[in-house]
């Protein structure tokens, strides 16, 4: 690892630790990579909606962090990223062991980055 | 209150009492009538994100619940809600003592409901 | 009017004349006030879909535009409005003697603005 | 090509061949694969906005109808397909020799299919 991705990492880690929500959700840090976050969910009775399935919400809130992330993450030092909108499709019912948000760049520009989350589940490994 | 009214509001109480995730984040509901659905939500660090605001996540997520409550009270008992699709735009940090997402619903169907949430700041009163 | 409506409403109508697209389409300008522009589309075989209702995309150009419009309405002459990204709910078949596109802006900001537009369907009068 | 992957492509071509908006647009289809959907458009002033890129309209219609009919491909006989909703990104001012809109689909379903149109500009070749 160079010592830019070093700093990279430890600039998600930090600004991370520092969103309440992600502890609240029991939510952590997984990979990251330049233009590439994963953010990882355990499912359970906390984070559920009506039927026991993780809440759109809980889904939204790691794919946006790991989406906002990942634009983070291409940015030069002393930046922020704040979210202006974004939109999810729900194609699934979120089951499994692992919640996992891959957020990846799309397009980085100077005021607008727009990047991309998908949320998947993994059970077993 | 008519009695078909009361049914609808001990249904929406029952289904929110079951999303774990709305008491992991504090939240309430507030005023429900037909076709609209108030859900309220206390700032402070255990909804926040790295800069002390409302986390998006922690937004979209009683933005989902109040348009979705919202769609349930105008379905026939025995009906559920899933969600499908949102989009959400984020125009002003969330600062207040309550933020308050009130769902109404836009366009109600056979299959598909549209409802609309708005999500804004209270302070004082 | 004032001066200074009078010189939007002229800046409105002057784009509006360089969007080729509006013109093959057939689409005109309705009603023009500071936050809220109107477009108006006569549904027809040449902006059909498959079933004879108006194509979406012909009914995004004219959403599109109308919120582009009232965003312009509200900014100072010199700027220009790009679109970034937009998401449209289709709840009916667009159908009627006339489609009506009403863009109104809900925030204006400096490097972003929001615009909502409805279009709805207007027969007689 | 097997006689159903033939059923399909006729089934779209005498779609698309009812879809007047297509035809006003100068828009013609390009490559069908079985949840995969291509159309072309030429850029020029009838389908511009007011700086002579394509319009975000003329964008989001072929966008629109790429996904739609990627959907269609994977659909028995008999079915139709009808946008509900769409939400488009646009990171860059379309330009080029031709625009071509590459609808997928990424979820196939009962009721509800989602697909996805990335848009690129091609030139040369």
């Amino acid at each position: 690892m160079t010592s830019e991705q070093h700093a990279i990492e430890e600039r998600i880690r930090s600004s991370f630790a520092r969103q309440g929500l992600m502890a609240t959700l029991g939510a952590s840090l997984g990979s990251i990579a330049p233009g590439r976050v994963e953010i990882v969910l355990i499912p359970g009775p906390a984070v559920s909606q009506q039927h026991g399935f993780v809440h759109a919400g809980a889904v939204s809130a790691i794919a946006d962090s790991a989406a906002g992330y990942a634009g983070l993450s291409l940015m030069p030092a002393g930046r922020g990223v704040l979210t202006t909108e974004f939109k999810i499709n729900l194609v699934a019912p979120a089951l499994g062991e692992r919640i996992i948000a891959r957020g990846e760049v799309v397009k980085s520009g100077r005021t607008l980055t727009l990047a991309q989350a998908k949320v998947f589940a993994e059970t077993g490994r």
